[in-house]
């Protein structure tokens, strides 16, 4: 491929939804890691608007100042973009963003909402019908509406990538649908909430309490004040819907997936585990039996021998049975700013990759 | 994208180089999966042309009946292919069916040579000026030529795939240069020759001499009537220099490679190690220090606690260190005819869905 149109190629102009730590993380990167995409991937991102419930919207077609935008979105207060960022156009929805900002690539980095799928789901939706890809790290809308989602980006011929959703930037999706592809895969189990890996891993280590281990995970940010999404499995269980829909075809909710949480679980489960040489792991299951796709969350006893017991602290783990590979294992962070950035600034690399053909620019 | 235009990608002609257990095995794969390569990735390989030195030459524009072909291969005599199977071209050189025989994709899968990269690199060189891409479970040209492969390659605008070489079908490179595009890769330490891993593992939980583990290996077919290449660290080397090459951009020949084998640890260094709660373990180690890039292979006396200690039998894994996810692993199978067929197979879709733009094909 020539340099010229391998050029005309790398530019990406940018809408980022939703500033928060997230899309803001990501943002950072790039401003971060400007020359080496370029140097090393011929990537040019731009990002050209950013719209954010909280901090206000702004569209600037030649390119928002990154660290500016980052460094006022840090202060923090209602509408703060809008007010001290010199933009020519200002005050739009996330919608009329989407729609109206001249954009290639949309980011959707807004809460996530495990029954409904929005706000993320109409964000999606609308930028795959005005033909524009789209990145996110919104579990929402994949666990409740992948199918259509797809479908969607199908009939727009645009990418729509979501790697960021189970394992942040710990190759999970990609790992199975690109890297074991050929394979047929049999079934999943894993340690995807690393909250509650945590929690286990305290109560076990230290003979805490799971109110003593909970307190900890909250102060050190792992846990929410309510931290009811992760210790009673639900954030497991959008992941699980998730892995169900897109590796087996299924058709199963997060409210769906059969679940338990770890908020039962005390120090004398955990010590009764340990005699046996054993630790409890909250699991989640994903296969096909019999042509019906299950998908479960709850906490096992398995050997410490086993290779997911030995996956400690905020670490997550997915372990894949295949028929060519046999078992195969992928591990690392499954939450967290940069690691959720990095999932999202890999998403945008593989959509440049794509769309640069002929060429091995990885190489 | 329309039907049409998909349709009139999905047709790959494919010519096989070397016809043993891996490509014989590939070419099964391709057979087997036909049905489930058409339908689920649109896909549709024929192997047109065949050749290998022992087993002859062939080639079939319209499409090699590939049970037959691997029938007649297991029954292993000298030219067999070009005595039985009834095609209108035999008995051309490799190079001469790589030039002649019309096909999109040349999978080359004779053996390796870790000092002059041949035959294979002539193969690859060949098919890529030819404007073929190329898929190689061979791991001597990318060992010893990688750059030049790599400029061949992007010269000719075509794909150069070689995943098979380290792991096997475990994504080892793809994983680093596709799934973790966007990090900094700090360095990689990993258990890449399952041999080795195989006899430290039996040595130690059987209590085994070195010498009784070893023979227990070949019995089972996992080392070779030679088992050199294994034992003395040349295999865990090439992988090393491959890795040094593709991922830091080192000029590292197999015999740079800082060396030592398995061939002196007894049972008493297992013990010993035992008793400290350690494993001995074959570890290659690949990284850049100070612009420099460095690569080893080495027995280390590791704690029980750390991830590699625990990848038992012939399972191998690499450990990434990376700047946005800190350390992420990869662990399955490095070796065997399925498990390698598997990567050969993984690259030909992954040069499927780079050609077949604008489509989410395996969503």
């Amino acid at each position: 491929m020539s340099e010229g149109k391998l050029m005309a190629k790398r530019k990406y102009k940018i809408c980022i939804v939703g500033f928060g730590t997230v899309g803001g993380g990501f943002a950072e990167q790039l401003a971060n890691k400007r020359e080496e995409l370029q140097q090393r991937y011929a990537l040019k991102p731009e990002v050209v608007a950013i719209a954010d419930t909280h901090l206000g919207s702004i569209y600037v077609p030649e390119g928002i100042d990154i660290p500016k935008a980052v460094e006022l979105a840090k202060q923090g207060e209602e509408n703060i973009l809008e007010d001290k960022y010199d933009a020519p156009m200002k005050g739009w929805n996330s919608v009329k963003t989407i729609k109206e900002a001249e954009a290639d690539i949309v980011v959707e980095a807004t809460w996530t909402n495990l029954v409904t799928g929005e706000p993320g789901l109409t964000h999606i939706k609308t930028a795959l019908k005005q033909g524009k890809h789209v990145i996110t790290s919104n579990k929402g809308p994949c666990a409740v509406a992948y199918e259509e989602v797809k479908r969607l980006a199908e009939e727009n011929e645009v990418y729509m990538r979501f790697e960021a959703t189970v394992l942040a930037g710990t190759p999970a999706i990609s790992f199975i649908r690109e890297n074991l592809a050929g394979c047929e895969i049999e079934h999943i189990r894993g340690i995807v909430n690393g909250t509650t890996n945590y929690i286990l891993t305290r109560m076990e280590r230290k003979g805490w309490s799971f109110a003593k281990a909970l307190k900890k995970a909250q102060e050190l940010g792992y846990a929410e004040e309510d931290p009811s999404a992760d210790i009673d499995g639900l954030d497991a269980a959008g992941k699980a819907a998730i892995l169900s829909r897109v590796v087996f075809g299924g058709d199963i909710s997060p409210q769906e997936v059969k679940r338990t949480g770890i908020r039962e679980i005390n120090k004398e489960d955990i010590k009764a585990a340990k005699k046996e040489g054993k630790r409890i792991k909250l699991i989640a299951k994903v296969d096909k039996d019999g042509g019906k796709v299950k998908a479960s969350v709850k906490p096992e006893k398995i050997s410490k021998k086993q290779v997911l017991a030995q996956v400690m602290g905020t670490t997550n783990a997915l372990l894949i049975r295949t028929d060519h590979l046999g078992q195969v294992i992928v591990s690392g962070p499954g939450a967290g700013k940069e690691e959720t950035g990095q999932a999202l600034l890999n998403d945008l690399l593989t959509i440049h990759r794509y769309r640069t053909k002929g060429r091995n620019i990885y190489a």
